[in-house]
């Protein structure tokens, strides 16, 4: 299906968008994708689709459109993707990092060569929400005039995808990956979220102040370092003896 | 009106748009120079303008359209300028060269210190003429699947936009920088290590195992992530409550 030497790569990349509310829009973005060299559409919580504009917008990407998964959440739509990126047209209250497409696109391509990899795009007037960023490795933020940085969702994924493309047939072909275990899936990170969560819990490392921005900024760091899943066994480890410890405090505190 | 170091070279490049078709096109390749940080809009013998349609999807870029120049050929849309370029989406049999739009941003801003520029593009479905391909310094080819090499008119000059964009801000990194706390400094990590090892041993992590492959990973993990300071006082913290929970343990298993 497409015309790239490294077709692997390419197929695991897939183009999330959350919530949109024109069904136009998914056809265009359909179109953008494949004219690109792509295939793989998720819908997240679409607001009509299957839509006959949808259709007529996807201009022969039909195959694009039938073979679109649609999930109820973001979580669903990204679970087994060990690297995730957020577009989005304004700075974010998340803490979190910036990178520009074409930082993207190589970012994306690495990742891909190990498993599966997601771009997300929100919805068409509200982007995505906080909750939805926060689950994204990194932010991308295509350089707009900040004057007038509404840029049409379908050209958005046409920037990111065109930048994808150039990088598949002929960018630089980054370094082989050093690691060897596979990745952590963003399912398997949220789940070490969690844990990390309860734990400092456990040992009141909060004290009254807002676990919500500590919480983000651990995320941010732990995203950054893109863990694998025998270093995110290891970190799963040290939590738990962690609780433990803190289990003992309590009973102390009660004695 | 332009956000760019050179706005000088940036008023100078004019987008022309030949016979289009649907005023919804010229609308959307308004917003989509806009976004850009461009404002100059060429209509030749455009179909239906001014239209609905067109102010519809200009979303806002009104002061584009309102703008735009319209000529009845595309010689007299061009007669000032010193460099133009062609896009298509196919080999084309004018002998010409062929540049991708990376190059393309290059050379219309270098001509652009200089004078006036354009880059055109033709109707929906048939393109630039060959009698006008001719009159171009260059064809831009956007690379497209060959497969699919349908790509929209708006998203087409979407992505000469952006590379222009990109190119004026400066390069492949056109993001200002990040607000963010300096990172930390190799004795600083040295000392996060050291606290994160004697952490360990308090909460009885290694129970016989080699602490040193564990601390080797932990630290690969953490370098991988360049925690700046605020992230490291943060991570300090975590070990020192840890540290707490786990004299209480301690003191337990004493009594």
């Amino acid at each position: 299906m497409t015309d790239f030497p490294d077709s692997g790569a390419a197929a695991r990349i897939r183009f999330v968008l959350v919530r949109t509310s024109h069904p136009g829009n998914i056809g265009a973005a359909a179109r953008a994708i494949r004219t690109m060299g792509f295939s793989r559409l998720s819908l997240v919580a679409p607001h009509s689709f299957p839509h006959a504009e949808a259709s007529a917008l996807a201009a022969g990407a039909d195959d694009v459109l039938a073979q679109a998964a649609i999930a109820s959440d973001l979580p669903a739509a990204i679970a087994d993707c060990n690297f995730v990126l957020g577009a989005t047209a304004r700075r974010r209250d998340v803490p979190m990092d910036e990178i520009d497409p074409r930082v993207a696109a190589g970012r994306l391509l690495e990742a891909a060569r190990e498993g599966e990899v997601a771009i997300v795009f929100g919805n068409e007037r509200t982007g995505l929400e906080n909750d939805e960023m926060k689950r994204c490795h990194a932010a991308v933020l295509i350089p707009s005039d900040p004057a007038f940085p509404s840029l049409n969702l379908a050209q958005a994924v046409q920037v990111l995808a065109y930048e994808l493309r150039v990088r598949l047939l002929g960018g630089a072909s980054p370094l082989p990956a050093q690691k060897t275990d596979p990745p952590a899936s963003s399912a398997e990170l949220e789940a070490f979220f969690e844990h990390l969560a309860r734990t400092l819990d456990a040992i009141d490392f909060h004290k009254g102040r807002s676990p919500r921005t500590i919480l983000l900024r651990l995320r941010r760091l732990y995203l950054r370092a893109r863990p694998d899943q025998r270093e995110l066994r290891m970190l799963h480890g040290i939590l738990t003896d962690t609780e433990r410890a803190s289990r003992l405090m309590h009973r102390d505190d009660e004695e």
